[in-house]
């Protein structure tokens, strides 16, 4: 390792950056953040600790940087475009956006990580935030900030997710009104104001032959309340990617969306949160659901979870309830239930003829 | 009492009209629905119809009506404007207005009155529809179409009202676009947007000698989170009209807002329909709660109650539930929970002190 440049016993900024910038593909970020900390060290420690840094910034140098596989929503990497990258121990790069946006969701993961009011059981529903890295952009720009996170679809073999933009409004009452404008029109456009939310992708695994049905993004996005309820019936059906227009099964909505552990359960201790939190309010933001179809089909626990997304326009809740997620989340909540109420009446009727009792 | 105007075995219609307007003060309405109707009667069965309801007109017109003493929102009487009327024996008259608010204001009561999938719980929160009826308007505009609703006033002698205006959005998505940039304009300068709602109006009643505290409306409207817990302190306080400056000593809180059958029950109560019910979308819909405050000083039980009013711009619900509306009413349900959690807390901390335990 090359010797690290030292004046007067000080240790030049501009010599350091050049120098980081020269040992490794992912560096640390934010260099600010990072020197502020840095002037609490005296010259040794100094020394020491930037050996440290070098050495993770090299083991991180050698990590293979990808395009995530299963990406439904959002700005995907690829062709020359910026997006977000993972590595193989299960991070999740975003790019941090060069305006407010970045410097808002940079904030509320900061904010939310070492928030101890948040419980354990409300903070598993959010990616683990790692901080933030300069590296290389998907788009051969260069350096550029990444929040590190954790990357939701790791483990996962063939899963089906769908993105669920919450919210009939999807912008702050404090936004500028170019970009209120912007969101309004699009949310009157959209399902998101008559139903509370809006599917921003989907992708749903049929089988190994069919492999997955990934519908164009913007024939998702104003579903009425009929044809969101047989898309969420499609998502926990056995319909491979073939049939998808045959009638959903839901044969998987049970283990999927019921049980203690299942989507619903998780969504209803969401909201419960919800009811009382008034400390953030998640203007914009989705929640994931997923699961994994195969495991379903092996009559294994298919792992149905939601994890929320996409923290840009997060504000502070002054006090509040967040009303329109609140909302949003309710509607959604009444879906999936009356899916599985559907299923119980079904099995109800079927049970007895079956044992001949009618 | 004249004698009924009758041509070939006919009852023509012009002169039962005018013989209804010359007879009565306040008549039967509508005459068109009224005369639909009458076609399933023979001869006789008209003419003793017809005697029947003059004299049931009669018996109205002997009635006195008078503005409603306690109206803290909405268009009002008096002084040569229409608004509504009420009369002794607990009716209260709504101008149907005109336009399309009228008609569909006179649809929701007509068709909710009927609807036998209400639960008595829940309608029990809406006023008694008694149909509509021709009375002479309160601008001397002459007769005008009025529904006839359960005067929710009725029996209180110094009731504290308030109106709150549910829904961070008070337009339905079919609205005209006209009428969407007029309440979307009102919705982002007043409470609505951030809070979920807006108090339309209040009177908070002080003692004999101070009278009522009836602050102007509009300074209500755009409240921020703490004013709006404050005045919902004040609500429940034993502060007279005078002294409303003071810190609120909640002294009601826990008989108004708390215990089995008060408003916050109530407000649960409503709730959890509004999480199921996909019928309606109740859009700039109000919730008016009262009590009477001089019962709750004699250590009585104060009746606190909600009741929901103004039903102009609901709509179809199509299979989704009310997210706007029942966001609105969580964030109400928070600031109430807050107002009597405080007040627990409190009492614990008190009561040890008192008991000298601290």
């Amino acid at each position: 390792m090359n010797s690290l440049p030292v004046e007067n016993n000080k240790i030049s900024r501009v010599k350091i950056f050049a120098f980081l910038i020269s040992q490794a593909r992912i560096r640390l970020f934010p260099l600010k953040l990072y020197f502020n900390c840095y002037s609490f060290y005296n010259t040794q420690e100094r020394h020491l600790h930037l050996k440290l840094s070098l050495l993770h910034c090299a083991s991180l140098s050698v990590r293979m940087l990808k395009i995530p596989p299963h990406q439904v929503a959002g700005h995907k990497a690829g062709n020359g475009k910026l997006g977000p990258l993972v590595d193989e121990s299960g991070r999740f790069y975003k790019p941090l956006q060069g305006d407010e946006r970045g410097s808002n969701e940079l904030k509320f993961y900061t904010s939310f990580s070492s928030d101890t009011r948040i419980p354990e059981h409300i903070s598993k529903f959010f990616p683990t935030f790692y901080g933030t890295q300069l590296i290389e952009a998907s788009d051969g720009s260069g350096l550029k900030p990444h929040l590190v996170l954790q990357d939701l679809s790791i483990g996962r073999v063939n899963p089906s997710i769908v993105d669920i933009k919450m919210g009939s409004r999807t912008w702050a009452p404090e936004a500028s009104e170019e970009y209120i404008q912007k969101c309004l029109k699009k949310d009157r456009e959209t399902s998101s104001l008559p139903l509370g939310f809006r599917l921003s992708g989907i992708q749903i695994y049929g089988n190994k032959e069919s492999g997955y049905w990934k519908p164009e993004r913007t024939s998702m996005q104003n579903l009425s309340a009929e044809k969101l309820k047989t898309i969420l019936k499609k998502f926990v059906s056995s319909n491979t990617s073939r049939d998808m227009n045959l009638q959903p099964d839901c044969a998987f909505a049970a283990t999927v969306y019921g049980g203690s552990t299942g989507i619903l359960s998780q969504l209803l201790e969401l909201k419960a949160w919800f009811e009382d939190q008034t400390m953030y309010h998640f203007y914009s933001c989705s929640i994931l659901m997923s699961f994994e179809k195969e495991l379903a089909l092996e009559g294994k626990n298919p792992g149905g979870q939601i994890k929320l997304i996409d923290f840009a326009h997060v504000i502070e809740g002054k006090g509040v309830i967040d009303h329109n997620f609140l909302g949003g989340l309710c509607s959604l909540i009444k879906f999936i239930s009356e899916i599985l109420t559907a299923l119980i009446e079904h099995i109800t009727e079927v049970v007895p003829s079956v044992n001949g009792v009618n």
